[in-house]
């Protein structure tokens, strides 16, 4: 993409009111736009960054055998009415014209249950897992982390439909490690910590990346690598592993959640299969989620310096940004040639100053800096910086393509 | 995909207030559920034939230049205020804790103006081309025609800015043209149709599929195969383009439709730019629609018999349904083999009698059907027949593959 064609433009200052690190960068960046206090656009470099959290994320929901499908942002109250959820706090309501009452979902057990159940009758037909990548919306009190904490965000909500808890306890323990491989693609190393299981389980599990910029507190041993959610530090004062006493206190962004549902929902709904005795029985359930725009902002707090954001390989916009300092067509050759080997190039071919172009790179944070001048040109190279060393090398043009596959 | 473990299962019948062929068709086939009137889920099977059309739309208004981003559903009643749209009867709206008012965007105008306002200076900057693939809120009075009208939808709305009216001519000659070759691909032959322009334009075109189904009634003149739709007749009684007063009445569902917008939004938004004088100057815009769910609910009205949908290739969920009636282990083999050549297959492996398969068969649609019996196996065979064509043929296995790739 050349920059003189991109719609956006990075931006020196962002409005006052906005707090966050992350918020800040990427609308700097020309990733997001504020639309109201946790309510953003994602513009075209945001996009594709939000598209690669989106890729990696299904293929390895695919491999766990879940089924992608798509369920609306409406449904009636009179779902909530069942669960007994409708006095939930978060809840964006809405109306028909003929009065009837809608919410906009927050999560969407309300929508899978009723959903599934028309096509559960027998043990035969479980296991399965159901899954989506939408939109939810929480009528959030304060929506002042950016990213972190939004009014209307993308999530990718997993459903587990099991016909006994050991099936459930397998199955969860594989979206567990699943989750830590997408995480480690994604750039982020999350903790491990137990939390809150409300009723019908003792603990659910969530995926905090420790940060400064954390809503949440965790309590961390170091030798296990595992913490404990501030929330159940009352009842859970050791390491739930080796028992270690001496947990760390952290702040933390939670980047996703497991949680075992048994038959929280399943059985206001009636959620039923026969089983090998002809026996009406009730389904286990488990849900897995992982916030898309969270994860996206929680890279940028986690790495990130006084320039800008430094984004992980797999998940930066662009895998290279080439710098045009030289009015010589072999500039526009190369990010031709670039781009016929596969690579994604961000190419800076505006008519502005070098210092301008060196700090748009710095702020948008591609991988690799490419800067072509006359210089460079003299001994047929180009100068190569990593957004997260120091060293600047002179590379030969013909030995770009291989680096950057490397 | 095995049918044994997709989650869904076809049904004999669905609800008696489920008037409309494609959502029967479609709910009955496991593409779709119906969560109330208007608003649907997507199910695997249809959540890929959304995909597919997504992907097709994208690869061509990409060709178009278009930016791909990603607004939000919320936005503040205030932006609908400056437009004066805020009493738009079909608008959804919501409320923060705060009372603020919000409404769930119908269509993004009022988003994606104050947006790209930020971005545009001078006329250097223009023009450029942004779109979105997302869900439309629409609080419809009577929504009883399947996806063809629903009250949550998701759309492809791309809009284009410009500095003068004959750049924006241009631009909305070269969208029309990508409709048609985007439709094409879908498996649809849209009418184009002259339509009511509003105050800024004389007229509007919209992209018009004649069947018995549609809502709206067109005017065609055969020679031109070109229309105008009911709402201009009075105006524009004959052909726009040979003057033809002999027009045919039809009624037609409208898949797509494209507006020269001029400067109705951008000036009530003082979306300005610097000409080459240096004086100020209202951007001019054109906006442009497609809704993907319409489209497929629209393929499923022009193309299905009594026994079932008939998927254009493009979208169909699977290219072949491989129905097993025998229990030899060839027809697994014959799976994955085939899958592994890159086919998309959905493999019958239940063991339910083999009406109740061929049934399944022709109600979900794939353009190829091959069934593996004791029969075809003595010659080493399978019998393939196509959903469109009665014939049925026998094909040697090792052949399959390149059947299915042609």
């Amino acid at each position: 993409m050349k920059l003189s064609q991109l719609f956006t433009k990075t931006r020196r200052n962002v409005s006052k009111d906005e707090e966050s690190t992350n918020a800040e960068l990427l609308i700097r960046g020309g990733f997001i736009n504020k639309e109201m206090a946790g309510v953003y656009s994602y513009l075209p470099l945001g996009f594709r960054v939000l598209k690669k959290i989106e890729n990696i994320i299904r293929e390895e929901i695919n491999v766990l055998g879940g089924e992608e499908i798509l369920m609306p942002t409406l449904t009636s109250i009179e779902n909530y009415k069942i669960t007994g959820r409708e006095k939930m706090d978060i809840l964006f309501k809405t109306k028909l014209h003929s009065g009837a009452d809608f919410f906009l979902n927050q999560s969407h057990e309300e929508v899978v249950v009723p959903l599934v159940k028309q096509f559960v009758n027998s043990y035969k037909d479980l296991p399965f897992y159901v899954y989506q990548i939408q939109n939810k919306f929480r009528n959030e009190p304060r929506a002042k982390s950016g990213l972190l904490r939004a009014r209307e965000f993308i999530m990718k909500d997993l459903y587990s439909f099991h016909s006994n808890e050991k099936d459930l306890d397998l199955y969860y323990e594989k979206v567990a490690k699943a989750y830590f491989t997408i995480f480690k693609k994604i750039g982020l190393n999350p903790i491990l910590t137990f939390a809150s299981g409300g009723t019908f389980s003792k603990y659910s599990h969530e995926f905090q990346v420790i940060t400064e910029a954390g809503e949440d507190e965790i309590y961390l041993c170091k030798k296990c690598n595992i913490a404990v959610n501030k929330e159940i530090i009352e009842e859970q004062k050791v390491c739930p592993k080796c028992k270690n006493k001496n947990l760390e206190p952290n702040r933390a962004i939670e980047v996703g959640n497991i949680f075992k549902l048994n038959t929280k929902f399943s059985e206001p709904f009636g959620l039923l299969f026969k089983d090998k005795n002809g026996k009406d029985q009730t389904v286990i359930m488990g849900c897995y989620g992982i916030g898309l725009g969270r994860a996206m902002g929680t890279v940028v707090e986690a790495s990130h310096d006084e320039h800008g954001i430094i984004w992980p390989k797999e998940i930066a916009p662009y895998q290279a940004h080439l710098i045009a300092l030289s009015k010589d067509k072999k500039a526009e050759k190369l990010y031709h040639d670039l781009q016929k080997s596969g690579s994604e190039i961000l190419y800076d071919d505006r008519d502005v100053s070098a210092g301008e172009k060196f700090a748009d790179c710095d702020l948008i944070g591609c991988p690799v800096r490419i800067v072509v001048s006359d210089r460079t040109l003299e001994k047929d190279s180009v100068e190569v910086k990593y957004r997260d060393k120091d060293k600047i090398e002179f590379v030969k043009i013909d030995k770009i393509v291989e680096i950057l596959n490397k």
